[in-house]
């Protein structure tokens, strides 16, 4: 095991009805600024229930957080802050909309500094932060229980990724009956996001490193049992709460704790979010059975132990391996997301650009050996056509 | 799942080497009480290398903390801190200097309140604490990640439990080396402890907690399988780096949250402590496996998923149940811990005053359904002998 640094401060209320808690978290002369993304708080429901909650708090409302937040939405929210002098953040929605109440509780505590310096300084620039509190309702990125995020800046074209112990939220409410209206694309896009996150940190080499290995493959085994059925039973509180509570601990810390990571797949994803436009997930998809195969290799002893722990294979038999690889994207395929560019309808993907891009990145030695050059991220995407 | 509220803000520092790190975590001009356990610390290099890492700060030791922390011990580490005005505790030893110094630091920081008021109210009494940094070199208790302690006053015969977010570690250094020089019942005796703290959250009936459930039995898995290596081959770096992180892992709230407890087995075995002076485990040895059994119909369905998942054996076979039983008392016995009285040179334990004990304490409905009354746990008992 390798030695780390492990801190999961944030409070996670969990379970229905943890909204009426709300109240006990945040300080009851707290001025909020209240962050949103679309319409979809306001359809069901859960959004008057919060102001129900803080009906005696004042509160100023911030909406139109987009997916992949945008830094011009975030710095007027910021500006919104500063001139209502909130002291609280309270952010209600998925990922992107508490990545963006990331920034914006750093921008609103930090008035002398250029809210894009927090963001090109990786989050370092920040010297404090207004408290955040969240309310998640998309279970994927792990966001509510860590302190990172990703900014976009479409005018520049930039993707940049802040992290600092300032952005932990204080406290996260997980109320799984919120995740009952998600449509069926959201629910895999989560699924698939927290598989591949528990793969990025799990499928590497050895480093005898127990419980972070049967953790993850705890993760991995609850996703794929519980992942179908949350398109086929869309109420199911269990099967809901189960992918909610998943999705965080893929990505708090835990799991990657002590152990080598990947994050290849990510790497390679980004560039395709750009270029095609895909979802995230969807991105994932394409890449990860693909480079399970390329690097069969680099990642045998882990693949056997995936093949042996997480799909019940023999791991003697040499095509365990191939089987398991197989069966990843066969549970990709039953969750309504394809694993190839052909799948979505791009019959000649822009590899050539995708390659450019990675390059122009400094994306040339990715995974955690660092033996994913540009050749290798090519062959990828090639057998991913 | 039920639903809960989960808090882990302790920051873990774990490995090799981490000691060198304090500095980091002490604000400089701290004034530490430093307190320890008896001489151990100082035979096995810990302490001189605790010192040589804060040779800038203004440090007072106290030692003599004892197993079972005392009360009176520990007023007097209390009246100490005051005297010296010391700012910030710092704990080196195994669980009980880390329960005991939650007391101390909530003892020096109420002046006003009487420390056994603090033991009485469960810790409610305590309005602050100076902040705690620990040190483990015993994994067993989980004391180093989260807010419990217990405190024992031998002139009253008490042995109560404390609770508060106040009493919450800031940060603990867990470095697998400081645990090479235990000796072999230590070893044991915080192997089979961690074993039965998961039992305790995980043996119950199912609530469909699918990462809790997986998470145990990840726990118990890698404490069969690294406990007894760790007697073989004392030195083995990652044997002790992987019970180190289960014990953290069994009792820091995680594997706990969203499903329901027993805690039956610490129960019986506190009284078993109190009247024939065994160690804690080795009580816990003793009742875990025979009330195993005796609840065979009430924990029927998670002992078919503990046989199968733990043991590997097949679910469908009744004798599953009965052969996962003996797996776990012989896993215990290959640990050195006998599980009957017997096995401890006790021929005639005092069964009559454990239960007379367990109804003076008002456990008379324990377990996860409260069904295991006195009658119970005398039937317990007297499988025990």
């Amino acid at each position: 095991m390798n030695n780390f640094v492990l801190s999961t401060p944030t409070r996670i209320r969990f379970g229905e009805g943890q909204v009426k808690s709300l109240t006990k978290e945040i300080p009851s002369n707290a001025k909020i600024l209240l962050t949103l993304g679309g319409g979809s708080v306001k359809k069901n429901g859960i959004l008057n229930a919060v102001i129900n909650s803080l009906e005696d708090y004042k509160i100023t409302v911030f909406e139109g957080i987009e997916a992949n937040p945008e830094f011009e939405t975030l710095n007027r929210a910021i500006e919104l802050g500063k001139t209502e002098a909130v002291d609280y953040v309270l952010a209600v929605g998925g990922g992107s909309v508490l990545d963006g109440s990331k920034l914006i509780a750093a921008g609103i505590a930090n008035p002398t500094i250029e809210p894009w310096e927090i963001v090109t300084s990786g989050g370092r620039a920040a010297k404090k932060a207004l408290p955040l509190g969240t309310i998640l309702t998309l279970p994927a990125t792990g966001s509510e229980s860590n302190g990172n995020a990703v900014i976009s800046r479409r005018a520049t074209g930039d993707k940049l990724g802040i992290a600092s112990p300032l952005f932990y939220p204080q406290f996260s409410i997980l109320d799984p009956t919120y995740t009952y209206t998600l449509n069926d694309r959201q629910v895999a896009n989560g699924v698939v996001d927290a598989f591949v996150h528990t793969m990025e940190q799990y499928l590497t080499y050895p480093v005898n490193a127990k419980i972070q290995d049967r953790f993850a493959e705890g993760i991995l085994s609850t996703l794929i049992e519980e992942g179908p059925k949350a398109l086929q039973e869309p109420d199911n509180y269990d099967v809901r709460a189960n992918l909610m509570w998943s999705a965080t601990m893929a990505l708090n810390g835990l799991i990657g704790a002590g152990v080598p990571q990947d994050w290849a797949t990510h790497m390679i994803g980004h560039e395709i979010t750009a270029i095609h436009g895909l979802d995230h997930a969807q991105t994932l998809a394409i890449v990860l059975p693909n480079l399970m195969t390329h690097q069969k290799e680099a990642k045998r002893e882990k693949l056997l132990q995936y093949a042996e722990r997480v799909w019940a294979l023999d791991p003697c038999e040499e095509e365990s391996i191939d089987r398991a690889i197989l069966l990843t994207r066969d549970f990709f395929e039953r969750m309504g997301t394809p694993t190839s560019f052909n799948g979505y309808g791009i019959d000649e993907p822009n590899i050539n650009q995708i390659i450019n891009k990675l390059e122009e990145h400094g994306m040339t030695a990715l995974g955690e050996h660092g033996n994913i050059d540009l050749e290798a991220s090519r062959e990828i995407l090639e057998a991913a056509r």
